[in-house]
C-alpha cells in the first residue's frame, strides 16, 4: 500500500458521557450496586481532517477524572505525524507509558492506563480508517513480523519472547485465509449476560433467559455472591429452563466441540457465574463448593483481581467440583495477565478492551494465553465494550489462537444505539463480523448522543436534574 | 481517655505542591530521567477548627490529576462526624475504598488508590493531633484489637487472619515499653540514598559517599541500570570509600546484627543497589550476576512493581550470587504484598507511605511481613515520605515486628524545610524519634511553602516561567 498523508495530529477532544442505566437496574452485580455506563471519549483530528475515536470505560462517578487525565496524555501526541505513528505502533505504545511523571501515577493501572487505552485505542482508529479497513482486518492482514511490531513485550519476556510468538504467528498463516472466510459466514461465538444482573427480579430473569435461547444462545451468566440460597434459586430458575428441550428453538444444533468440559447440561447449554471481586480466596472456596449442584463452567472474578496467587489456590480446590476460574477485566495490565498464566490461575482469560492500555496490550495478551493454551473470552457489557472486543477475538481466532471452538465473546444488549458501526447478534446467536471499510475501532459514537448525553451539561443530564423527562432519540441523526 | 468532640468534617483544601527537583539531578534514575517532588496536599478542617494535612507524592506532572481526585474522594467525607471516623478507622477505610464508582478506576491502584492514601492519612494526622500524640504512638498505644480493628484484612486472609494478627500483637505487648524506650533513646536505623544518584558526577558522588560516613551511616544505595561498565566503576568507587578504615569516623562501632546476611565490607558497611523496574526478569537476573563483584545486600526493582512470580524468579536466580532482592515503593496495594511474601519473593519489604491506600494497609502489610518473616524497610526520600515512614517503622518496631536489627530506614536530605515537624538523624545517622504533642503524622507543610511552591500560580514557579531567580526562603514563617 502507498504511503499516505494521515497529517499530523491537530487537536482532539474530550468528552465525558454517562448513560443513565442506575434507573433500570443494568448492570447490577454484588460489588456494583450502582452504576452509569460512561464513556471517557477522546476524539483527534489530524490537519488533513483523519479523524480517530477512543475510550474508555467506567460506571459514572470518576469519569471526570479519567477525562480530566486522557487530556494530559491526549496532549503529548499532537503536532506528531500520524503516519510515523502508524509505522511502528509498538513504539508509540512505550512512547505513551514511557513519560517517567505519567509513569509514577500507575506504572501502568488505573486511570493513568485507562487513559492511556483510550488515546492508544483512538489512534488504532484512526489507522484502520485510513487505510479503509475495519481494526480487526487492519491486523489480520499484517505480516507475523508487523504483528510482533505492534505488541508490547515489556516486562513479558519470561513467558513469550518474540521469537516465540512469531514462531507461533508464522504456524498461523497457513489457515489464516480460510479462518477469515469460515467467521464471516457463521459469526463468532457469543454468550449474554442481559439475563441475570442482581437488579432483576426472576419474572424479568425468566422472561430474558427465555428470550435469550430464541436468539440463538447457549451460554448464560449470572451474577452471584450477596446470597447463596438467593444464588441457588435463580440458578435454578435458569437451569430449569436452558436444561428443558421444549425450550428450544427449533433447528438448534449444538457442536459438541464448544462445549466441552463446561458442565453443559442436557440441552448443550452452559451456566457460567460472576462474583464481581466479593470475596477473599477462603470465602470463595466455601461460597462456591456450595453452588456445585447448580454445575456452573466458571465462577468468574471470585476476589480480587490483582490476586494471581488467590486465582490459583481458588482453581485448585475447586477442580474436584468440576468449577473453573476466570478473571480479567479488572486486571490492569500484561504483568497480571502473565503472573494468572503462569500460575495456571484461571481456565478463561477475560481481557478487557480498555482497562489495559489499549490494541498493543491486548496483543501480548492474546499471545501470551495463546501460549499457555488458555482460551479468550473477553469482557464486554457496558457502553461500547462489546463494540471493540468483537475486533479483539477476530484477531485471536484469525491469526493467534486459530480456535473459536471454546471461546464464547461476551455480548449485552445494551446502549449500542450510539454507535456508528453497533454490534449486531446473528440467528445462531453469534456476533456478526463488521465489514464496512469505515468501522475502524467500531466506536465512533454519534455527534448527537455524545451531546445529550454529556455530563452535567447534556441534554438528558439538564433535564434529569429537574426531574424532567429526556425526550431526545439517540438514534435520530 | 474521654470521648472528645472534634466536630464534624466542614470543609478541604487541596494543594498541588511541586518543588523544583529537576534542575539538581536530585532524585534521578535509570527510570525516572527527570522529575519535580510534588505533592497533592489535602487539609481537612472540622467545624471546631480541627486540622488534618495529609498528602501524597508524585515526580511532577500528573500531580494535578491526583489532586482532581483527592477532590471527588474528599468530597464524601465532608460533613462526617471526626469522632465516628477515629472510633473505627478500618471501617472508615472500607468505605473509602468501597465507592463502587470509584472503586472501578482501580480498584485499589493507581490514581484512586493515591487519592485514597491521601485522604486516609490526613484523617490520621487529624486523629493523632485531636489525641495529642505523634501518630506513631497514637496507634503503639492501641490495644491489639484495637489495632486489628484499624487494619484491613479484606482480600489478605489467605495470608493472615485477624485471629493470627491478634496473636501476634498480643505476643509483642510484654516488651512494648522497653522497645519504645530504647527507640527513643537510640534512633530508628537509616540508610542513605542521597549518594549515589544517576544524575550526580564521580566528584560528587565521592564527597557525598565521604559526608555520608561521617553522619554515621553504614548503609548506601546507589542507582543502576543504564549501564553495566558505568555501574561497576561508581559502585567500586562507592566501595572504595566505605570500605576503608582510615574513612570511618572516630569512636564508630557496627552491631554485628545490623549486618548480618548483608554482604558487607570489612568496615561493615552495607551496599544496595535499585535499578527502578527498567529490566525484564531475565534481563535482570543476566545483569545482575555482572553486578556480583561489588556485593550488594540487594537489588531493588529489578522489574515491573506488580510482578510477584518475576521478583520470585529473579531472587531464586540471585541467590547462588549472594545478592537479595526488595520491592515495594511501586506495590500498589496489599494484594500485591501479600504476593510477594507468599511466593518468597523479596527479602526486604519497601512500603510506600501514600501508594497504598494509608496507614489501615499499612497495617496489613507490617503484619503480613512480620508473619513472613520479612524485615520492612519504608520507602522513603522524595518529599515528605521520610516524615511519613519513621512513624511506620516505629510502630513495625514497637509492636509488630518488634525488631530493628536488620531494618534500615531509606534517608534522603531534601526537602525537609517544608515540614512543621522535619524529620531529622541524630549523630549516629539514625533518625531520631518524633515526640512533639502537636506533630500528628508529620506531614503539616508551612503554608508559605504550599503557596511559594503551588503549581503553576504560586511566586516560585510564576518567576521560574518568566526566567527569574525566585527569592523566597520557604522557612521565614
Amino acid at each position: 500500500m502507498a504511503q499516505q498523508n494521515s497529517g499530523k495530529i491537530s487537536k482532539f477532544e474530550v468528552h465525558d458521557v454517562r448513560f443513565p442505566t442506575n434507573v433500570t437496574g443494568d448492570g447490577t452485580d454484588a460489588m456494583n450496586k450502582e452504576c452509569d455506563y460512561s464513556s471517557a471519549m477522546v476524539v483527534f483530528e489530524t490537519d488533513t481532517g483523519l479523524k480517530g475515536y477512543g475510550m474508555t470505560f467506567t460506571i459514572g462517578r470518576g469519569n471526570d477524572i479519567v477525562c480530566y487525565a486522557i487530556k494530559e496524555v491526549a496532549n503529548r501526541i499532537v503536532g506528531m505525524d500520524a503516519e510515523e505513528i502508524f509505522a511502528d505502533m509498538g513504539k508509540f505504545f512505550d512512547f505513551l507509558v514511557a513519560d517517567p511523571q505519567h509513569r509514577w501515577l500507575g506504572p501502568e493501572k488505573g486511570v493513568i492506563h485507562l487513559a492511556t487505552a483510550a488515546v492508544s485505542n483512538a489512534l488504532w482508529d484512526m489507522y484502520a480508517k485510513a487505510r479503509g479497513k475495519p481494526l480487526w482486518k487492519l491486523i489480520v492482514d499484517f505480516t507475523p513480523e508487523e504483528f510482533v511490531k505492534s505488541t508490547c513485550f515489556r516486562y513479558i519476556t519470561d513467558a513469550i519472547t518474540k521469537d516465540e510468538a512469531l514462531a507461533l504467528l508464522k504456524k498461523q498463516e497457513a489457515g489464516k485465509a480460510a479462518r477469515e472466510k469460515e467467521v464471516i459466514e457463521r459469526g463468532y461465538p457469543a454468550y449474554t449476560t442481559s439475563v441475570g444482573w442482581l437488579g432483576y427480579d426472576d419474572a424479568k430473569v425468566e422472561r430474558l433467559t427465555k428470550e435469550a435461547l430464541a436468539q440463538g444462545f447457549n451460554h448464560f451468566k449470572l451474577k452471584v455472591g450477596a446470597d447463596v440460597e438467593d444464588d441457588l434459586r435463580r440458578a435454578k430458575l435458569i437451569r430449569s429452563i436452558i436444561d428443558n428441550p421444549a425450550n428450544m428453538p427449533a433447528g438448534r444444533t449444538v457442536d459438541p466441540k464448544t462445549i466441552e468440559g463446561k458442565n453443559a447440561g442436557p440441552t448443550g447449554c452452559v451456566l457460567m457465574v460472576d462474583a464481581n471481586q466479593v470475596w477473599d480466596v477462603p470465602q470463595a472456596i466455601e461460597y462456591m463448593k456450595q453452588l456445585e449442584p447448580i454445575k456452573p463452567w466458571f465462577i468468574e472474578e471470585p476476589t480480587a483481581p490483582d490476586d494471581a496467587v488467590g486465582h490459583a489456590a481458588i482453581r485448585k480446590a475447586l477442580k474436584p467440583y468440576g468449577i473453573g476460574v476466570a478473571t480479567g477485566e479488572h486486571a490492569h495490565n500484561r504483568m497480571t495477565f502473565k503472573q494468572l498464566l503462569q500460575l495456571d490461575a484461571i481456565d478463561v482469560c477475560q481481557i478487557d478492551s480498555c482497562r489495559v492500555g489499549g490494541v498493543q496490550e491486548i496483543l501480548a495478551i492474546l499471545l501470551m494465553s495463546a501460549k499457555f493454551g488458555v482460551p479468550v473470552c473477553p469482557h464486554a457489557g457496558g457502553v461500547g465494550l462489546c463494540e471493540y472486543v468483537i475486533h479483539l477475538s477476530l484477531i485471536d481466532y484469525i491469526c493467534v489462537s486459530g480456535t473459536m471452538d471454546r471461546n464464547v465473546l461476551e455480548f449485552v444488549d445494551h446502549l449500542h444505539e450510539h454507535f456508528l458501526f453497533p454490534v449486531s447478534i446473528n440467528k445462531d446467536g453469534r456476533y456478526n463480523v463488521p465489514l464496512d471499510p469505515k468501522t475502524g475501532y467500531s466506536i465512533e459514537m454519534f455527534d448527537q448522543s455524545m451531546m445529550d448525553y454529556a455530563f452535567p451539561e447534556g441534554a438528558y443530564w439538564v433535564a434529569a436534574a429537574k426531574g424532567e423527562p429526556f425526550a431526545g432519540a439517540p438514534q435520530a441523526h
